[in-house]
């Protein structure tokens, strides 16, 4: 199988540079305004090992102020376009990992340089607002036009912050109000609450608590960190709320082939769930909120089935728990939906909707029932930044007009197929491929095979990022097409072929 | 006293509006290449009510999606300059609060439009890289032209964050993962550290604290909430961390006047302080490290002495606990140097200081000390975003070549003078005026009369902002100069004749 693929393979790291105006391969973008021609380098094109002499000579000045040791290379980001990202050292990478999942629609994207070209645009890069206090004219307009129009059913309501940690912290704190509100039977604290509020003490500060999931990453501020349980080394040393924490249930790969076992499985951690909800609130801590990703993705990728989430759901509203799911890495596309949830079925999914990376600003979605009545309750300096809401806007064009989430489930299709087709060719070596749409996935032998194949798939032209204890994940762009999918797997079996 | 300033006031809702074509005041701003004029509007220029008719519609379009209750009204951000900022109707107002003391050189200054101008900076607007793994090769210099070319004294290292929330919290960790690191003799963990730490549990998650002060405001994420104690609407409702809280001084002003009094005070405060640093180091919860500003301000711009600093940081070296000097408001120059802990004449004055606002970038400097010695400890996707750092070299050159933190000190004089005089003339509602530079105050009778006060105000085209429970604070520009001080004084005068 894997053979068809590779059939087609060219010596990537020995085939000549080829630029811009070489004859590769060239797309039209539509926007709703005009056409324009959008030209993509046609495959990568290595000219030094990387990082590359510029880069470690850079490094070497980084370094005297900050720690670089998570530094991968220098980039060119005025040189990259589309799936491309260029270094400092003239090399050009097919980027299946896209900043940590981040770039929408590729480096470059024409429709996002108009906006910095548009005048009427100028006051709102050069003067941040206070968006909560002092928002811009257009605030509302390009809420609408952006986020608002790809607001998932049953969502009215929007909050933007800067991050993704932000997003959670502030929907778990969206979460606690509305959670004591309900208990208290009124939105009025009494003078005691407030007094203790104000010095950390309940019944001001309650012993309210969120239920996570082992494997869950929801980032890195202190709250989020508290139901943030993948790697020692995020959480190492940092004081922590004790609250309960639920197995994730631990699936055989595909899916399909193993339907039984992984019901039972979720059937087991469900079970848990529900004793963990009951066991706090007879303690007297009880579980305000459920907070989920669609994949668990810095966590290793890990897949539940849609029943699995259809069923959570349930157990969340049955306690009168809130439940948030945390799209911040699934969000955006590329599973194929523009929400990873979507693909649950379900006609009321989740009490809030939390987002970042390729959304470009963080922030959340919520329903009426999570909305302070009061003020300053949800708040700070800038909330959010409108520059991101403005390149959204564009974003979300241009994946409509580009028809982007067809065009995913296409390349998603090859790459997943390949990946089967890779794992078949090399079962010492690889296994568990998975995933939905581009959202892909497959385990390496180790860890550091893993790290290993990381680094040879970089010099030869494909950058890669890891996830789990051995995973490799990928993250393409939503332009990231079919042709960029065969390019990827014959460029990815080139470095396999290498490992011992 | 008053009558001095106020002989030259204007009526200035009555004043015509006069546009930048005017024969108004025109300053000379020189950036390091060449030479620009800007034109800044003469006045204030009222149209309507604030908010007015087109502000009020925006409001009812976002209330549809968004919690509104803290919309002030709608900007015009490309018709502001300078100190002025316009809103949607066309008022014209002189901005004394500058989007909650976070715009440095004043709205729409040339030497940032002109980074938007300048393609070579396009990429990193269109394309935000994650900067702990794929900085842009102009990173380092950036750094080195902008965040460390004000590095305080006795700081080598700089880490950049999204907003001072991402700072503080990030600060935090830092903080903690140093203090372990002392504690266990080594940065090595044991297994059992490990895997406790992925489930919130001690000794990986161990029970260290920050000590903080009743009326610090260091940000709404739940670790920074914990350090916060200003107002139970902040709190209220969110679990937090039984962490140390000591008194703050409560001093008499203006201060020169009170010395005696105000060092008992200070000497009670620095007294508990030791106490409960060593009651909870006894309880094996120790005190890792000391969170405060040196000026409170959200909490209502309480001052202290730079001795009560200096015995402060002798303390916390004596107990071996981290000292965090959170700069997020009051950094920047808005007191006349550049830091406001400079003026403390400290050689060693923190471990820490954190920034954000005005700095247009969230982060910290620290010492070598501070600096994790394994990756993805301090990390997350964006770690700031670079297109702040090349707006704030920009603005650290115009700082330097326009001579603001001189012009801060003569407008902060003028400023501080003038409220001297303005509670001199209406002792019956305003009291303790206190400032250093321009980051100024002033208490009105009660909370009611205050918020009143800053309606009207508006309503004159001067935008104010309050804290504590009955303070107005000042947080103008650096580009607020002598005039615009006795502009202010002028507009703030009639609006308090106009109190009851």
């Amino acid at each position: 199988m894997a053979c068809g693929l590779l059939s087609r393979r060219v010596a990537s790291s020995l085939r000549p540079c080829l630029g811009l105006t070489a004859t590769g391969y060239r797309q039209v973008s539509q926007t709703a305004a005009n056409i324009v021609e959008e030209a993509e380098f046609d495959g990568p094109c290595m000219k030094t090992e990387v990082p590359g002499p510029i880069s470690r000579s850079l490094s070497k000045q980084l370094e005297k102020v900050q720690n670089v040791i998570q530094v991968n290379f220098f980039c060119d980001y005025e040189e990259s376009r589309g799936n491309y990202l260029v270094d400092v050292d003239g090399n050009r990478m097919l980027d299946v990992y896209t900043q940590i999942a981040s770039i929408p629609i590729g480096y470059n994207h024409p429709a996002l340089t108009k906006v910095m070209a548009d005048p009427s645009n100028l006051g709102t890069f050069v003067n941040r607002p206070a968006l909560g206090m002092l928002p811009p004219g257009k605030f509302p307009e390009k809420l609408f036009d952006g986020l608002m129009s790809v607001a998932p059913k049953g969502f009215s309501r929007v909050q933007t912050m800067a991050c993704g940690s932000c997003a959670n912290e502030n929907a778990y704190k969206s979460i606690f109000i509305w959670y004591r509100n309900k208990q208290r039977g009124t939105s009025q604290p009494t003078p005691e609450e407030e007094r203790t509020s104000v010095i950390n003490q309940v019944p001001g500060c309650p012993d309210l608590t969120l239920l996570s999931f082992m494997g869950g990453f929801h980032g890195r501020t202190l709250g989020c960190l508290a139901t943030t349980h993948t790697k020692a080394i995020q959480k190492l040393d940092v004081p922590s709320f004790d609250w309960p924490i639920a197995p994730y249930p631990k699936l055989k790969y595909p899916l399909d082939q193993f339907e039984r076992e992984n019901a039972q499985e979720e059937a087991r951690c469900l079970e848990e769930v529900e004793d963990l909800i009951e066991k706090w609130g007879k303690k007297g801590r009880p579980v305000a909120g459920i907070v989920i990703e669609p994949i668990q993705a810095e966590g290793g990728d890990n897949h539940a089935s849609f029943d699995f989430f259809r069923k959570l759901r349930g157990i969340a509203k049955k306690h009168g728990s809130a439940f948030l799911v945390d799209e911040v890495q699934t969000g955006g596309g590329s599973t194929g939906k523009f929400w990873a949830h979507q693909h649950w079925g379900l006609d009321d999914p989740a009490d809030m909707v939390s987002f970042s990376k390729k959304m470009l600003t963080g922030g959340y979605f919520y329903k009426d029932d999570f909305q302070a009545d009061k003020p300053f309750r949800i708040f700070n300096t800038w909330l959010g930044d409108h520059t991101k809401n403005m390149f959204l806007t564009e974003v979300i064009k241009v994946i409509r007009t580009e028809n982007l989430l067809e065009e995913v489930k296409k390349s998603g299709k090859v790459m997943l197929q390949g990946l089967y087709d890779l794992q078949a060719k090399y079962p010492h070596l690889l296994s568990r491929a998975r995933g939905i749409g581009t959202f892909c996935a497959v385990d390496v032998r180790d860890e550091a095979t893993r790290n290993d194949l990381i680094l040879k798939a970089r010099n030869k032209g494909v950058v890669l990022g890891g996830c789990g204890n051995q995973s490799i994940r990928f993250r393409p762009a939503l332009v990231f097409k079919e042709r960029h999918a065969h390019l990827f797997l014959d460029i990815f079996n080139d470095a396999i072929a290498e490992l011992k």
